[in-house]
């Protein structure tokens, strides 16, 4: 889901309206990061609080390569590193996780053993390849063991686009929030639903109900959901002890678009790119009695936050033994403070971007290579020329001529959108003269600030100090994405032999992962 | 002003609480247009409740051209046209302008010889020559007679961007309220500001309060004007008998991007274009105690609705004699009503584009000419490449060999976006075979559906039907803009006597307006 996605960042056509007043109730946060433009790294820096360089979830295969964890990954979260459940614990929380882990699926990666109590989700995406047989399909847990697979028992029906894979993740929230309230015990619920992911997917009640397509009905699901939620708790009368917050992992994937992608607002190119519509997210905090309703923050924020606010919001301290990188926001939320950070864009190990203030600093910049960006074959540009035509008469149009749709698209992250030298197809360094914006005059990353200007060689030189700072000082954990092997995939999952659903997995064959973007 | 430059359109600096306010209390407009992309043909619609094609403000002398009334343009708006004020006056309604003309500024042009009983502004817009020797400074009228000239009288400083005319606007807003509320007697105020205009300008006390620059210090002027209008009338006791309407007469100029351009938030292109960039605006209707708040409205509205709706709350009926374009959006505002109606979208004479529900069929696209668009010789990408370096020494930067800094940009009305076959350097015809947009999935206009898909023949059928319609009974108006003289700028309008300040006008020598986009 993407910045621009919801009623209150802006959307035209402004279907959100329980989002809406979650932020009319709440903080809305407009300056709001996720760690890495992508799913995987970003769920493993909320958790443990860490940029994706730090706790592992990152590859040196290639320079500046996004990764994650696809099904024939071999590595996941490593135990070294202390996630927020496995701290909330401590303080007697009972934690769960409903929808989409991402942190690595072999058994010593399970969310139960991280810390999680309670687990009603899958591994992966339910991206794929779809009921192949290749591969086996995703599966979904319920704590320790598989209860069915994607496509199988939990249907997607990739034509018409129904599933009803959030009302069971919605129901499952409901229960869990009125178990605890029932036995007064305190919890932490990571509700991670992997809709808004293509291939896209809403409920029967959801399809066709949006203006914007089967996306937007996806969107409306989400937001209905959440409504019920943030309506459970007040019906249970425990909204003022619960903090809510709601945000996203990446910026809108705008490669499905425009019948499977959302929007970025303003913002500069998608999911995948360290510009801003690939990391800025949108974002709201709620707790009715504590927070002022109406509140709008530009606090530069952080997924990464999240674990330092929960801890901070359970009486806990943060480790003291590694470098988190969040912050507690809670003087942000409650005294509407504004605390000086700066945010780290990275892809794999390269530090690609800073933002410091209103001011981005790209060191590297590359949206997708141009074998890539133009992998299918016939461009954009070549499907503009129609070759029928239709000839009005009687008022009705006559096809004379059918023979094509529109051309597919190549991998696009940037569609529509073109930058001189900032969206560039080949990796660009700028280290040494970093391409320069104010995010303020000029949100959408369009117009480098002139190098010989004073504004410019003021900001950098107060940048660069930060950012020699934050190089000096880092420790990269060990790749966790570099390999990839076809055995280590879901076939036979705990469980699989009750439901009669284990598969045989092929000969182990490590191999280095590919990640071409 | 842009779509996107409001707080609750999604503006990510969200400095608009006032504007915002009147939306949460009124009701918002998400599909409301303008009927040109440009001032003056906007503004004529705006009060005579007809396309700019009808009323006689559009081009001849090119295709596809966009005109408006410069100091040098001979016509104006002919006295056929009913205006709003001439019909409200006989419902004895006070009418005042404040602000901007722009329908023509020789004699028989004046506002008071078209329903105004007072008027404080100026014909034209302040933007240059600016002190020219050459042509004379932009008259300031209060009423019938010239009372200065901007840069002269009425400062604005190019350097600064210090003016404090928003403030003056807002002042006099003020007291002609307050006349009237202590008369008892109706008005209509039409408060025509000029500002966030290019050449941009705010008073000081709002100078560098924006993120966004100076033209966001403009922007946070209006909207603490717009604040203090609707305070006074709520202090006054009037604010449920008095319907206020703010929306803007095109869309943000991205010309004038970064340092003095607006948003258009998620749209393609801007100001000049018939994409939405340039024509979808920021609207918002308030009347306490009669529109439920916090509306929010998806009918297909125009600026030419606001003289509609304006008579039948004055209890009037529109002409009969002519064809009126403007729809009465009471319905809509008080009873949440939807009308289906089309959006026409017009360069000139030329229709290049209609909007139907949510389908938008270009017949022509033309963003501007290869000439224009690279006019000033570099080109933004050629500007990309560093010809001095900085050396990184101590943690500080140090200019090494500092020449430039950013190229001059040509007129680009697209900057940052193209989309190939669609934001056209040529112009392109497309009517037997329009190009189709799905603006719900696709606001930004970068994916025009496939012409053979059956939603494409579906919809351009149905949209044809209207189109044969509309140009069948269309009765273009005598055009206004196509011929220039400079013997016929503000030389010495009425008054400028007594002041001393009028100027021998050259010999008349009428040609043709060029217009070049
Ligand atoms: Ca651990
Ligand atoms: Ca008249």
């Amino acid at each position: 889901m993407g910045w621009g996605d919801l009623g209150a960042f802006g959307e035209p056509s402004k279907e959100t309206p329980n989002l809406d007043q979650m932020a009319a109730d709440g903080m809305l946060f407009l300056d709001f990061y996720t760690a890495s433009p992508l799913c995987s790294p970003s769920r493993a820096a909320l958790l443990t609080g860490r940029l994706p360089v730090r706790n592992g979830f990152y590859t040196t295969n290639g320079h500046a390569r996004n990764a994650y964890t696809p099904q024939d990954i071999v590595g996941g979260i490593p135990d070294s590193e202390l996630l927020l459940p496995e701290l909330l614990k401590k303080a007697g929380y009972t934690n769960k996780i409903i929808g989409k882990w991402h942190l690595g699926h072999r058994p010593q990666f399970h969310p139960l053993k991280h810390g999680f109590d309670e687990w009603f989700g899958s591994p992966n995406c339910h991206f794929g390849p779809y009921n192949s047989t290749e591969r086996p399909n995703i599966p979904v847990y319920r704590d320790w063991e598989m209860v069915g697979r994607y496509y199988e028992d939990f249907k997607i029906d990739l034509k018409t686009g129904e599933a009803n894979l959030t009302q069971l993740y919605l129901q499952e929230a409901l229960d869990f929030i009125s178990k605890q309230q029932a036995s007064q015990q305190p919890f932490f619920l990571y509700w991670a639903i992997d809709a808004t992911h293509a291939p896209v997917y809403a409920s029967k009640q959801f399809l066709g109900t949006s203006q914007r397509g089967l996306y937007g009905d996806a969107v409306r699901e989400i937001d209905d959901s959440i409504g019920k939620i943030l309506k459970h708790l007040q019906q249970l009368g425990i909204s003022e002890s619960t903090f809510v917050f709601f945000t996203s992992d990446n910026g809108a994937a705008l490669i499905s678009a425009p019948k499977q992608g959302g929007s970025n607002g303003p913002f500069l190119c998608g999911k995948q790119t360290t510009f801003e519509g690939g990391m800025r997210e949108p974002a709201i905090a709620w707790w009715p009695g504590h927070i002022p309703a109406g509140g709008v923050s530009h606090q530069l924020g952080s997924v990464m936050d999240l674990f330092s606010t929960s801890l901070s919001l359970a009486g806990l301290q943060p480790p003291s033994d590694r470098q988190i990188d969040g912050i507690d926001l809670l003087p942000v939320i409650l005294q509407g403070k504004l605390i000086d950070r700066p945010i780290f864009y990275y892809r794999g190990n390269e530090l690609m971007a800073v933002r410091v203030g209103l001011y981005k600093a790209h060191y590297w910049t590359w949206s997708n290579s141009w074998e890539e960006h133009s992998k299918t074959g016939l461009s954009h540009e070549s499907s503009q020329n129609p070759i029928f035509m239709l000839i009005l008469a009687n008022g009705e149009l006559v096809p004379v001529l059918g023979l094509f749709g529109m051309a597919r698209r190549g991998i696009d992250f940037c569609p529509g959108q073109s930058v001189a030298g900032v969206t560039t197809h080949t990796q660009e360094e700028h280290t040494y003269l970093p391409l320069l914006f104010h995010l303020g005059r000029d949100p959408g990353e369009k117009y480098p600030l002139s190098f010989a200007s004073e504004e410019y060689q003021r900001a950098v030189e107060h940048i660069s100090g930060l950012v020699q700072q934050h190089k000096a000082t880092l420790v990269p954990g060990q790749p966790q994405l570099n390999v990839c092997d076809q055995a280590v995939m879901n076939w036979s999952p705990p469980g699989c032999e009750k439901l009669g659903k284990c598969l045989k997995a092929p000969e182990s064959d490590p191999k280095k992962c590919s990640w071409p973007h």
